[in-house]
């Protein structure tokens, strides 16, 4: 063994105070830290360490344990006890990493979302109606684990292997039927299953957007679409559908800046709840159709109505082939499923499949297989049934609390979906609300988070669908105690203006 | 109702050979076609439609039901009867969506992979040594239904929401424990669950590299990562790890182009199943800390040993905080499960994390729970034991196998991983003796999509881990038989060389 030749010349000493193991150590140590033997050497076997030192093979291991509390080797089961990797003499040495990293183009708010998914973890005691995530009370996961476990033996485990990039070929029939329901229909390499429909909307902008490519978006929209096309390099044009004139500034935008798309939520939308009517679907279409835009409409709440059920979507009026519908179970079932999917032109379809290929080459399978059998099973229709029931009852109690415990409030009662959207009647006061709301233990996302551009702060969303009455009602007596406590402090102090900004 | 105003006019003949409820859905259709009744309009109910004609209820929903079959109306559960969308009257109106698609710099090459997974789809009869896929015999999937019915009952549904965008965080934990086997310290916040290891390329591409960046990798290599760094815009610079000099030629590359990173695959290497030596390794570290050069190291085989263990990761022994680890658990497990993972310097997960909240917001949280369970409970192990003593037997069978039918033909037996690297003694074989091989009954990779540019046409890729070993025997015996086929066709025909290309 070659390595021997290293401990050549080293003696025991046994009358000194230290025993033979620490002793060997040290010797050991000393090479190591010289790095007369760098990290990764296969140190001998203990039975040839105890012969190198004519002690007995305890000693050896004995020695071997100690350096590995030290730190300086480690032993791999099977295999010996190597040098350690050791930490650097000084900070200079080490990679400084985020020099190598590409630069960004974008905003601070890039992080809202990531912070709005790890605050609903962090903050106990805080009643949060700050995300839009269902109640994982209503998750049918006892019904999923009854599913595998019956289907399991019956089923090819081929399926769990590597699968074609647009989906798993029995969900994606699944879907097909799903979305007749809709008034949709879909030939299955018309649709395709990406992993959430963040991931469309990913994909969508990857095979679309160039940067300084022009999109249209309602005016406030989903955060989450705004960071994707943004990052994409897009420009964002916004437009209020609620504007009696809208659709003639949309045909304005479009012919001074021939946007890419508009992306448009026309069914209990994010943030606002509002749902786009029947005449404005056709209107909007025939518009669209006149001048070949195309539309991304993404439907995630459609099937969460309180009342009557709401227009046919867009997707289902489209007579020019110009609309990529996107939807998710994340709302209606469980996010944890991460199962999106679009029903487009096969072209677009085949398109993403080839970008996805990069991304993460096929949505999560197993899953896949879960849901395909869950919607075989015609579960789902009981379970929204469920849903539908409760966050009404839910959304209910949040109007109520909201007119009992809150003035100096506005807002629509909507039909559907998750979100009571909320106008103060006095402009500058959302930040410092949210403020005085997070004291009196409850949150929501302010208005501003859901506009590209300069937005008033006025505005904040509530989800209702994730806690029971009791809760809601709760929330929103601390939320309307935050209220008083804003109104009370403008009483009290006439703050002078801020200073000119420090530049 | 307001749309009865279309039907004022419209009068039955009872005297007529036509049914009444096919008179009434003439007059509709006729509506229709001309658009007085756009798509999505919704048409009176079944009860006021025969109201409105003075007929029966029946004869109003047999009419219905005509112009549903036609496709001109769509009933909505819940909802009503609309007016069902029309296709265009000429193609020239659908919108040309490739024309909004953003433009391309990947090769043809690029859907190679895509083609390679719908392949083991397609071809029954053929036996497939194409694709890297594990035998879906040895998927443990009911012990994962087990461990998910076991355990559904005590965890906390919230583990199926939203989650963070770097893992379920008992999953990390997990994995730190597994990674201290493999000699890699890593505390949570240096581990990345990704959606598997295809993402944590793409991801790392995001993350570091901006076009034009060179990346050096060996020669050949994984055609995914080839992928996923061209899509990014970067050049890659190749380099043969078996050449003796072959650190020399790297410090070369470091010094003439500053490469963004070296990609490397030290154990049991896709395609050619080497293994770089212990000595290499430190070797090759040591030059990477002297140029600060960040090491991308991916590892989806080392657990794939089928004699001694292999040397510590690179990961292990790495001093500088200049190596990036990548793996997955789709070769050691089930690629259903879709999780990959990284162990790295936390500033460069942080930056990851931050990207990967556009790409699909979190792998998929069932898996990551599912897995979790599994490692906890220590399965993982047993599972390693029954894979590797198995893969060993088909490593060979398939190496017997070759040495039996194949002439002219060379191959280094791997130590571990899935493949036989084969290479033939002639030159601008391969793509012919492919053709003759798939007529055989077999098929495989040629070699030249492994290389980043021009390749030798003698070399080509055999999984030995997807078949057992009789079909592996039968698979190379018809490789033989297109091997003895390519011979004989070049003894007797002696072609003439081609004329010149048509430019």
């Amino acid at each position: 063994m070659d390595i021997a030749k290293h401990f050549a010349g080293s003696k025991l000493d046994t009358s000194s105070g230290k025993s033979l193991y620490q002793q060997i150590a040290g010797i050991i140590a000393q090479k190591i830290k010289s790095r007369d033997l760098p990290p990764g050497t296969r140190l001998p076997a203990e039975r040839d360490l105890a012969a190198l030192f004519e002690v007995s093979r305890t000693t050896a291991i004995n020695a071997y344990r100690l350096l590995e509390q030290e730190g300086l080797v480690r032993t791999r089961v099977g295999s010996g006890t190597y040098v350690a990797e050791q930490p650097a003499e000084g900070k200079e040495k080490e990679v400084p990493w985020t020099q190598l990293f590409k630069s960004y183009n974008q905003s601070y708010a890039s992080s809202v979302l990531k912070d709005m998914v790890s605050a609903s973890y962090s903050r106990a005691g805080i009643i949060s109606f700050a995300t839009g995530e269902p109640d994982p009370y209503f998750y049918p996961v006892q019904a999923l684990a009854e599913l595998f476990k019956h289907h399991i033996g019956s089923t090819s485990k081929a399926d769990f292997g590597y699968i074609p990039t647009d989906g798993y070929g029995p969900l994606r029939h699944s879907l097909c039927e799903m979305l007749k329901g809709k008034g949709i229909t879909s030939r299955p390499q018309e649709v395709m299953v990406v992993s959430g429909s963040q991931q469309g909307l990913y994909l969508l902008s990857k095979a679309l957007l160039e940067p300084g490519d022009y999109v249209v978006m309602e005016s406030p929209t989903f955060l989450g679409a705004i960071q994707a096309f943004q990052a994409a390099g897009a420009k964002i044009l916004s437009i209020d559908t609620s504007h009696p004139h809208f659709l003639s500034i949309l045909e304005d935008y479009i012919i001074r800046y021939r946007p890419k798309f508009l992306y448009i939520m026309p069914t209990f939308q994010n943030p606002s709840g509002t749902l786009l009517p029947l005449k404005e679907r056709q209107d909007l279409l025939a518009l669209a159709a006149r001048h070949r835009l195309v539309i991304v409409e993404d439907d995630a709440y459609g099937d969460l109505y309180y009342g009557q059920a709401p227009p046919p979507p867009l997707k289902a009026l489209d007579s020019y082939g110009g609309v990529a519908y996107l939807s998710t179970f994340s709302k209606i079932l469980i996010p944890g499923l991460k199962i999106g999917y679009l029903a487009a032109p096969a072209v677009l379809i085949k398109r993403m499949a080839f970008d996805k290929q990069y991304v993460d080459l096929n949505a999560n399978n197993i899953t896949q297989w879960l849901l395909h059998r869950y919607l075989e099973e015609g579960r789902l229709d009981d379970h929204l049934a469920i849903v539908r029931r409760e966050y009404k009852k839910r959304r209910d109690a949040m109007a109520r609390a909201l007119r009992r415990f809150c003035e100096n409030l506005e807002f629509d009662f909507p039909e559907g979906g998750y979100y009571i959207w909320c106008r103060l009647k006095e402009e500058g006061t959302v930040s410092r609300l949210l403020h005085e709301a997070v004291n009196s233990g409850m949150s929501f996302v302010p208005g501003d988070a859901f506009y590209a551009s300069a937005a008033p702060d006025k505005e904040f969303r509530l989800c209702f669908a994730t806690h029971d009455e009791g809760i809601i009602t709760e929330g929103v007596r601390r939320l309307g105690k935050a209220l008083s406590a804003i109104k009370k402090e403008k009483k009290e102090v006439s703050r002078p203006l801020p200073g000119p900004p420090i530049v």
